[in-house]
């Protein structure tokens, strides 16, 4: 198994802080979740069915025709490398880690190259796979650069795959489309704060739909996650007030970090930099009950605190590591 | 995909009922769930962590020291036979269909064979899956040759798979243990009627286990199958009262068939039976908004109604469809 942010039981049982004493800033999840709909009783009783409404809420918020729900894109991501022949697959590094694990799981060869080296190298690849914006370092590709990688590589049955997991805020950046060669993963638990609904979308022509849902299997996306989804992509209200208040936060915990002397990248929802004591900064805060993500490669990321108190937490922590002067 | 019951979207776009007015008797879910507990809106927020609960209430149900939660055993029957390189597979047919297709799809040799055939050709095969009770027949195989075919497999790294999703009203017939070459797959969906809820297990031994957990991948099991799960596996005065609610009704609907001249077997939650008229029979049925599941073989397997009206609707059915005389 990887290692992923959220552990907070790990947290806990390592340093010993109650689990609800924990900031958690080791996610990119938005810590406003969507007000959930009450749901009813009776809801757990059957297998799910497929229903329209999601799928309608669905496919005008990501303005496309066709998707596939799945139970959070981790879904997808775990199934598309058996959907290929044995391929040389380029990861654009550094990236969610499971999309290079489950392609090598998969039996494909995989190549992990920095953003900045993508292009030369994509006409010696069958299949790229981008996180758009990154996760963690926020950087972003054009949406026209992307689609011409798709149909360069579609046109010797090559896939663009990329990963909008982050991509809700600056929804003028995504490239979902129903277009041969490119396939698109979307999330409801970033933007959404609905991480443990466990539903994500993927975007891509019909056939690899179909093919990818036979995959899948049935039964995977809950009554649950539809009725919540199907509110939540539906409420436009809420998603342009939550888009300019995640703007102003992203920038403010930018502007912290600065003023600590730490330039980050990122995006809305997370900020992320190199790190040389990476594993003496994650124990400072983790002794401080603030869980960060740490990358082993050498890196900090940090999602959103939301009540002004943890702010005031997040800011102290930070003046505390300022002043060691190691 | 392959056809399942349950899909009563797909029967009222074709008979045209309101979907509430539907007797769906066309799962072996129990129709009486278990009560499901008030569920905090703030579950859905972060990420699902494997909990202490959920594990210790499932090992103490099942007796065994060690299992793998999955979102429903669906999850195992697709994955395990991506854990094993190509082999060939007996499954006793017949069978809940995922099986036999899941180990195809997956490049294996399958071979159905009718469970009278199986002891003699265990040595043949590499993997052997039994439902046992079995979907649809009702065949049980007792515990000690179950036992005694996974020890002959282990002997050669070999799988026995005993699905028991539908084991819990006779528990004494389960050989669930973390045993080598013995696979069970237990389900929350059909005895507690929470089928919606996709929480199912495994038991292994306990690298199978490790692999599995890796195979199915991070989060599957959402916080409210495992708040659920826990309540309800840990009821146990629910437990018998159920099960002694289950047996009446399941010899309430053997007894109803047979008073309509149909010889069923089954199990305490089903019912089932060759039928020459399986598509007349179907449609008779669902003309009258009963919604029965058919075996394109030529078999009917029919749930438990549960409010009187609804055994009072389906004996009358049955006594329309006796006067056919056909």
């Amino acid at each position: 198994m990887l290692e992923h942010g959220g552990r907070l039981a790990q947290a806990t049982a390592r340093y010993g802080h109650a689990l609800d004493a924990w900031l958690d800033l080791s996610t990119g999840v938005n810590p406003q979740s969507y007000p959930v709909p009450a749901l009813q009783k009776d809801i757990w009783h059957r297998l799910p069915e497929a229903g329209k409404a999601l799928l309608d809420a669905a496919c005008h918020y990501y303005r496309v025709a066709r998707l596939l729900p799945v139970a959070g894109s981790q879904a997808a991501i775990q199934a598309l490398p058996r959907l290929r022949p044995a391929s040389r697959v380029l990861v654009g590094a550094p990236a969610y880690a499971e999309h290079a694990y489950r392609w090598r799981r998969a039996g494909h060869e995989v190549i992990e190259l920095p953003y900045a080296e993508l292009d030369a190298a994509l006409d010696s690849c069958d299949v790229m796979v981008v996180c758009n914006p990154n996760n963690p370092t926020g950087a972003m590709i054009a949406p026209e650069v992307l689609r011409a990688w798709a149909a360069r590589l579609s046109e010797r049955g090559g896939w663009l795959v990329a990963d909008e997991a982050f991509a809700d805020v600056e929804p003028q950046c995504s490239v979902a489309d129903n277009f041969p060669g490119l396939i698109v993963l979307r999330s409801i638990g970033k933007f959404f704060g609905l991480a443990g609904l466990r539903l994500g979308f993927v975007i891509a022509e019909h056939s690899l739909l179909d093919a990818l849902a036979d995959e899948i299997g049935p039964w995977g996306v809950t009554e649950a996650a539809q009725i919540v989804g199907a509110t939540a992509l539906g409420d436009t209200a809420w998603h342009d007030a939550m888009r300019a208040q995640l703007r102003r936060d992203g920038s403010r915990l930018r502007e912290l970090l600065n003023a600590h002397g730490i330039e980050s990248s990122g995006c809305a929802l997370f900020q992320w930099w190199r790190e040389p004591r990476t594993e003496a900064l994650a124990q400072h805060m983790a002794q401080r009950a603030i869980w960060v993500r740490k990358f082993t490669a050498g890196g900090i990321r940090l999602g959103l605190p939301f009540h002004e108190h943890d702010w005031t937490r997040l800011s102290r922590s930070l003046d505390e590591w300022q002043s060691l002067d190691i």
